[in-house]
């Protein structure tokens, strides 16, 4: 098991109408065998007992969530108007996500969660009622106070990380995206997030080549020689450990993630496609640059298979397990 | 064993100062571990001594490799005018690789070779002496008389093969050398040389987005309605099994993996990072559309690496392995 957290991981159960309360539920069912720390959730009861048949033991204040954690979930209720129904969203539903998000990330925020695990919401119900962020990444940032050019989206499995320089673009916006300045500054973001969150000393950093081969000296594109190699060059002149811009096909076998601590890459498929292809069901969305510790699995509400009991927890047990890592880890330092 | 070939399956050694004569000495060295069937070297006998203390057999007539692979490796002597350094590429290696690389190619046309497969050779050595194919996939296709955009550059590894649509481009350059019938003809290219080199009656083909979580309906970019799309609705009316175009993040995993025979790419690196991710050490190139079988290992000549007896022979020997399964399945039909 982890260390003990300080205090209880909070974790919003995201849109009531997808799979957030499902596989939250069946990580306290197998708490024990996914090895995890007391946790509280915060969203719509109901959207649990939906779906769920186990104990629910509702809360007011997260320090008895330890002591109620041994009988059952402990649920930090928050009202959606409506009941519930597994997918199918609604605009409630889109507020009740919105408010546990909020809700959780204050706990996280004031010191009574040690971190926040976020359950997937759809982006769409949000727009919906008004949401002005990307995405629930930017909204954490803004509610810590934090840049949004200073955080990083790392995707983490069991033996692979790697973070996109440039994210939701379209492929042919992806080369007029890329600059030294934000390639340097989500490098050092990735960096420092190792330290802080996972205890690497000195972390080591391998950056990816847009362009195949690494643009073989230029024939296959500038990008590495104008864009990537001054943020390495910038990187390398802090006195951090990183190397490239380096062929992205073979960077990603077993040998070659044995040299590096997390893999910087510059756009969203080049990151997803080795972490997924890999780490398929245990990937965890962790935000680096954060006051707090923020993970969240890396799978969406799902709502066509939500209800149906087909979930798979794994995904929300590594967060929950990553960020009680992260927490214990930053409380030591 | 796979099924014993009509003819012996040729092997050119690519650039007598790369890897290739060592790891095709080292899978005749472990040929009943690595359960390969009887096969014959062209290239400099020099360059194998160089590099291997193992029995050599010179060959003229290619019906005499069967009796001669039980007693050393045959080889079609084909002598660079100077003796070959390992590690120190020549003019003389070049030209010996290019004739190696003909007569094996001639072999297999005529029959007296069941198949060909290719040592890695240097492109700028190549080309330093007036080669004018980007490479020998192209060579290959030109000495059968296929026009090159009929033939398909597969990757095949033991779970996974991809086919990339654009091969050596600058990233940037790639949406704009996508067009619905180049996207259409090489999944034809790949649909038939399923049939055909693997024996898959009835394959299915995965074909993936261009644009992260594939274009998001157009608000991610309109590849897949204009280019992709239009490629796969031509294909399913001639009645192929065709799915996309897939998110390519989610195309990779394991029970992704599990719904089709071989996935379109758009590009070099969405086929190769996930190839070389899983299959890192036993990756190999065949070439569709051929008259011919053509296989090679996935890498390259190494020369950093050659003569100090690093050289992994497992990539060679799958590629030696599924030339002669393929040239089996060829036979047979």
């Amino acid at each position: 098991m982890p260390p003990a957290p300080i205090a209880p991981l909070a974790v919003s159960l995201g849109d009531p109408a997808g799979i957030g309360p499902e596989v939250v539920a069946k990580c306290w069912d197998h708490r024990s065998a996914f090895n995890l720390p007391a946790f509280l959730a915060v969203g719509d009861g109901r959207s649990l007992s939906a779906v769920w048949d186990g104990p629910i033991v509702t809360i007011d204040d997260p320090r008895d969530a330890d002591a109620a954690f041994d009988v059952g979930l402990p649920v930090i209720h928050i009202a959606a108007a409506d009941a519930d129904i597994p997918g199918r969203p609604s605009v409630a539903g889109a507020h009740c996500s919105l408010d546990s998000l909020e809700i959780a990330v204050g706990l996280a925020r004031s010191g009574s969660a040690s971190a926040v695990v976020t359950g997937p919401v759809s982006k769409q119900q949000l727009y919906a009622i008004g949401f002005a962020h990307p995405g629930q990444t930017e909204f954490v940032a803004e509610r810590c106070g934090v840049a949004s050019e200073n955080v990083a989206m790392m995707l983490a499995g069991p033996t692979l990380r790697t973070v996109p320089v440039t994210t939701h673009l379209p492929f042919a916006e992806v080369p007029g995206h890329l600059n030294p300045s934000l390639v340097e500054s989500r490098g050092r973001a990735t960096l420092r997030g190792l330290q802080r969150n996972f205890g690497i000393a000195d972390p080591r950093l391998a950056v990816a080549a847009l362009n195949p081969h690494a643009g073989e000296g230029g024939a296959l594109g500038s990008e590495e020689q104008d864009i990537i190699r001054p943020a390495v060059e910038a990187l390398l002149a802090e006195g951090w450990q990183v190397v490239g811009p380096l062929p992205a096909d073979t960077m990603f076998h077993e040998g070659a993630r044995s040299q590096y601590d997390a893999a910087l890459c510059m756009y969203h498929d080049q990151a997803l496609i080795p972490l997924k292809a890999l780490h398929f069901e245990e990937g965890v969305n962790i935000t680096l640059g954060l006051p707090i510790v923020r993970t969240a699995p890396d799978h969406g509400t799902a709502f066509d298979i939500a209800g149906e009991d087909r979930a798979d927890p794994r995904a929300m047990a590594a967060a929950i397990r990553m960020a009680a890592n992260c927490a214990a880890i930053r409380a030591a330092q």
